[in-house]
């Protein structure tokens, strides 16, 4: 048998850790303009990367972004058994054009903004297993083919009401291993669908925390630990709304996780001078924060294990303009310095 | 170290096989009228589902079909650790919806009509792993909201030319476990996105054989084995015109598979009879015929193995409009009589 345990309900604990051999980031002009700015690998001034399209230029950052994970890691595609890859796009055309080249077998996820840890948890959970000696993580969104896609073309000009918040452009690559690397995911506690009836498309920050806090509730009990046997328990996009709701929702079951609670979509833009709203979002706002910030304090020892929290709000256009609500999801990975 | 082994360069083989306990299917009235009608557990006659449109009918469909699939293996959603699960709709709505009240940790895929394969081999993979005890892999297509959704609207009446496939409205659920079931999952080959640079979404069959024919040399090319090992090699939805491609790819590389390959897409209806052109697609195509005729062919004696290859068109309306081609993925997955 694997040293790979069910934890509680719905988590893994590994007891061979899977490191994080490299990590990599690639941001637009306006997150290359926000607090995390020396955080990242490479700020690119054009969004559109030099394409034609919002969408081509996704995919241009996802590659770019996964072959600097490469770099960082000294390997080559070849030494990839899978990539475990998604973006906010209908039928993920970011990822399928961006990493098609690469010619690595793919997994292709789609769990909104909570797609990162979607696939970490996947990722880790195939090295652990012996399935793959490395393997490559990646996410990323865009907030041109975004807007495009879920609310309104960036023409239109609409108005922003103050809790919508602002998909990042961003893409973040990561290479996981057996072996090697400063930082390792011990765990993971997988999400639910969760519902709570939320309709505003303009408020995801609502849609998602309901379901942040039933991950991070189950996380815990599952591992029998408190808030505070984490230095940081970080959500992906929650923004200042959400962040709200999430603290209340889990102070009703007696869990205060206000003093080690940080947002990657709260974090990640200087508001109100860059004039956001509730924040930033998008699968590439926690990937960015989690391959730059976070990983970062890590390694230099200010924190030695965080829980790393993506957050998805599960919205269709098409479900949306029926009526339905927007349900959110959020997978847990715990990730600690390398002993 | 578990009895997992890594085999080849994209292949994984399970010495600990993965059985599938149960196996469900629901298909539409067309499915229903078609030649597998008497292989499918359920014929619903009204394609909504009794619900108010095409996409809450798909998901009502897959909320029954995952019942059905409990029930068939005697457990309760509280048995299952994982659901590995997805749709061809945008974002996912289809599962989203439909599997919510389960309750199971998801894992959200997306790999166009391949997604079955994607969830049978990740789901193979977390039993054989030690991560569940039993998980269930559940997808779905629908002809009225694919249609809606990647061509055009069923009330806008266009013409169909005769290279075009029509997507399958049914779901296949699997409930697979580390114990029990007559049939099992021995190995699979997981693929990678390959792009011959094909622009016709009305022909996806040319657009998806290149990535079957890469993913079963590589198959046969792991495994040491050949054609004739397997007692039938399966696509899932190439149809006529993808049938020939795939066949001719492979002779060019000296594997003859013309006695052994079978077509989901172009057994699932009686055709020219009722007017489906090249033959079926959809997620839902290679799910239900594994789910009826396959399954049971095995579970009879009269085969003993076979090579279940689903097949996705990576086609999305912006990168299809954006005059991107449509690269294909297929994933293969080796299913055997329990011994």
């Amino acid at each position: 048998m694997a040293d790979k345990k069910q934890i509680g309900a719905q988590s893994l604990s590994f007891d061979t850790p899977v490191y994080i051999r490299s990590a990599a980031s690639i941001v637009g002009p306006k997150e290359g303009n926000g607090p995390l700015k020396d955080t990242f690998d490479r700020i690119v001034e054009d969004a559109t990367f030099g394409k034609d399209s919002w969408e081509e230029g996704e995919s241009e950052m996802m590659k770019q972004t996964s072959m600097l994970a490469l770099e960082k890691a000294k390997m080559k595609a070849e030494d990839i058994r899978y990539l475990f890859a998604g973006d906010l796009l209908g039928q993920l055309i970011a990822t399928t054009f961006g990493l098609m080249d690469f010619n690595i077998p793919l997994f292709g996820l789609y769990g909104a903004c909570s797609t990162m840890g979607e696939a970490l948890s996947l990722g880790a959970m195939s090295v652990n297993a012996g399935y793959a000696d490395n393997v490559l993580a990646v996410v990323s969104s865009h907030f041109g083919g975004a807007e495009k896609q879920f609310r309104f073309p960036l023409e239109y000009g609409n108005q922003r009401p103050m809790s919508s918040t602002w998909t990042v452009t961003g893409c973040g690559a990561f290479v996981l291993s057996k072996e090697y690397g400063d930082t390792m995911i011990t765990g993971i506690t997988t999400g639910k669908v969760v519902d709570y009836g939320v309709k505003d498309s303009l408020n995801m920050g609502a849609c998602m925390a309901p379901a942040a806090a039933d991950v991070i509730y189950q996380h815990l009990k599952d591992f029998k630990r408190k808030p505070e046997d984490y230095d940081r328990i970080v959500t992906g996009d929650l923004g200042k709304v959400g962040k709200e709701i999430l603290c209340k929702l889990l102070k009703d079951q007696k869990i205060d996780i206000a003093d080690v609670h940080m947002d990657c979509g709260m974090v990640i833009y200087d508001d109100p001078e860059q004039d956001t709203h509730s924040g930033g979002s998008g699968c590439g706002c926690s990937a960015v924060t989690l391959a730059g910030k976070l990983l970062n304090e890590i390694r230099r020892g200010e924190w030695e294990r965080i829980l790393f929290v993506p957050t998805g709000a599960l919205l269709s256009t098409v479900s949306y303009n029926e009526g339905r609500s927007v349900p959110g999801i959020a997978h847990a990975v715990v990730i600690e310095r390398r002993k």
